[in-house]
C-alpha cells in the first residue's frame, strides 16, 4: 500500500462510514474482472483529488453530485447523494442544489435524481 | 414588470455588477429575435430558482459552473465563472472545483474550462 | 393557486387525461422530498412555455420527444411518447420521427426509444 | 449514381436551394480526406430516411433542429435552421421550438442556438 | 433482399454467432412497431459501414464499444462487448480499453460498463 | 519528479515529438492558473493509464480519438488525431474509424471531426 492509496482511504472516510470503507476493499464487486479500477478510484479520485486543500468536503460533494446528475449517471447519483449527506450536507441543501439545476439542464435529469433521492431521504 | 421579474433582477445583482444588470435589459442581443428569452431567464432562473432560500449564492454559483462545464457549454462557462467570482468565490475555490471534476467527467472538458478561465483570471 | 399554475393545469390537459392531470397533483410521488418540483413543472413548463401561441400541441410534443430521446432520458421518453399520442400524433408519425433521428444521433438511443415504445404502442 | 443517391439529391431540394444542392457535390470541402462522407449523407440521411413517407418536410426539419441543439452541435444548428426555413417553417415556429426546449434541456444550449439564429434570421 | 442487406448479414457474422444472426431477422422484437429499424441497421451499419475495408473487425468493435460507453448507452454496452469478444478481442483488451477511457470520460461511465461486463465475462 | 511523472513523460513520447513533450512542461499555457492540471495529466493519464500493458499505443490512440469525438470535444479531437498519427495510425485508419462512428453517434460529430482533420491531414 503506497502513500496515495493510504491517503485515499483516509479521505474517503469523510464521505462513507467505516464499514463501507472496509467493504470497498474487501468486497469489491469488480475485483475479478478489473482489480485495478477500485485501486485507481481510491488512489486518484480520493488520494490525489478529494484530498487537496482549498475546498471543504461539503462543497466537493456538491460538485460531484452536480456532475453525475448532469451526465445522467443514475447509479452514481444515489451513491454521491448518500456520500454528500455523510459529509454534512443537509437534505434541504441537496434538494435546493437539484432545483438550482433545472434552468441549466432541464427537468428530466433533475426529476430522475429526485426520484432516486426520494427513495432514500435520510440514510439510504 | 411583475413580481418575479423584479425579484429576478434583484437576485441577479449578487452575481453581476449593476452595469451588467442594466445592460442585460437595455442591450439584449437577442431582443429582436427572441424577446422572451431574456425575460424568461430573469423571471424563471433568477426570480424563481436562484432566489430560493436554503443555499447561499456561492454554492449556487458553484453548482451552475459545474453543470455548464459538464455539458461542455463553452460560452456559459466563462459567464458563470465570472458570476461566481462576483458572488464571492475565490480563484482558488474555482480552480479546485474544476480539478475536482476530473475523475468524474475527464480531462477534456476541465481543460477547456481552465483555458477559458486562464484568459480572465481576475475580473474577466 | 396563481394564474400560471391554473394556466399550466389547463394546458397539460392537451397532453394527459383528466385522471392523470388530477393524479399529478393529488399523488405526486415527490411531494414529501421536493414539493416544489411538480409545481415548477406545471407553472413553468406548462403555464409559461407549452401554453405559448405559435406552435400547435402536436409539434410541441414532437420537439419534447426528440429532446428527451437525444438526451437518453429513458423514463421521460415513455412519458412524452404517451403525451404525444394524447395530443394527436399518430403511431406512424412517432415511429417516423424516431427513424428520422438515426442519422443525427445514431442507432443506440433510437433503438432504446423504440423498445420502450413497442411495449405500449396504443395507449401505454 | 445509384437510386439512393438520386433519391437523396431529389429529397435534399426540399431543404436547400438548387445552387446549394449542386455545390454540395461539386465543392465538397471534405472530398480529399473523406470522399465517402458526403455520399453517405446523401444516400443514407436523405435517400433512405428523409425521403420516407409519413411525416412532412417541416416536421422532419423541426426534429433535426431539436436533435442538433440538444447535442450542442453548433455548426449543424445554423445549417439545419436554414434548411428548416427553406422547407417552410416560419421564423416564429423556429423561435417557439427553441423556447419549448428550455424546460427540457435548459437555457445554455437554447441561448447558443438563438444567438446563432439571430445572426441569420431571414435567409442566412 | 438487396445487395446491401446480403452484405450486411454476411458482415455481421464476424460479430455474432450464426444462431444470433438468424434470430435477428426471425425474432426481431421491434418487428411490429418499426419493421424498418432492423433492416436499416443491417443495411446501413453492417452493409455500408462495418463492411468497408481499411480497418479490421477487432478495431471496429473497439471503436463501437468506446462510443456506446462514452454515450452512456447501457443496453448497447453489453451487446457490443459481446460482439467484440466474438470478433476476437480478448477480455484483457476490453478491460484495458475501459480503463483507458477513465482520464477522458471519468469513472462513472467506465464503472457502469465494467459492472455490466463483470456479469458476462466469458460468453455473456 | 516522482516515478509516475517520469513514466508519464516517457510514455507520452509514443504520442508526441520530443519537442512537443519538452514544450508541454516548459510552456504550459495553464501554468499560472492551474499548475497541477498538466502534472495530473502526465502522472495519471500517461503515467498510470497509457503506460499499462495489454493494449498497444495505436489501439489506445484509437480509443481516445473515439471518446473525444463522441463527447463533441473539439480542441481535443485535433490533438488526439495528431497523437494517433504519431503513434503509427495511418490516415486511412483514422478516416475509417470516423466513418465507423456514424451509425452510433450520427453525422454531426463525425463531420465536425473530419472537418478539423481535413485541415491537418499529414502532420498538423
Amino acid at each position: 500500500m503506497n502513500g496515495r492509496f493510504t491517503r485515499g482511504l483516509e479521505t474517503i472516510k469523510q464521505y462513507v462510514t467505516k464499514e463501507e470503507a472496509a467493504q470497498m476493499i474487501e468486497a469489491d464487486a469488480l475485483a475479478d474482472v478489473a482489480p485495478n479500477l477500485r485501486k485507481m478510484i481510491i488512489e486518484f479520485a480520493y488520494g490525489d483529488v478529494y484530498s487537496r486543500p482549498g475546498l471543504d468536503a461539503k462543497k466537493r460533494a456538491l460538485i460531484v453530485i452536480t456532475a453525475v446528475i448532469t451526465q445522467g449517471a443514475a447509479p452514481q447519483t444515489k451513491t454521491h447523494i448518500k456520500r454528500g449527506l455523510h459529509a454534512g450536507l443537509t437534505q434541504t441543501e441537496i434538494v435546493e442544489a437539484l432545483l438550482q439545476l433545472v434552468p441549466y439542464i432541464g427537468f428530466p435529469r433533475v426529476q430522475n435524481a429526485l426520484t432516486s433521492f426520494s427513495r432514500c431521504p435520510n440514510t439510504c
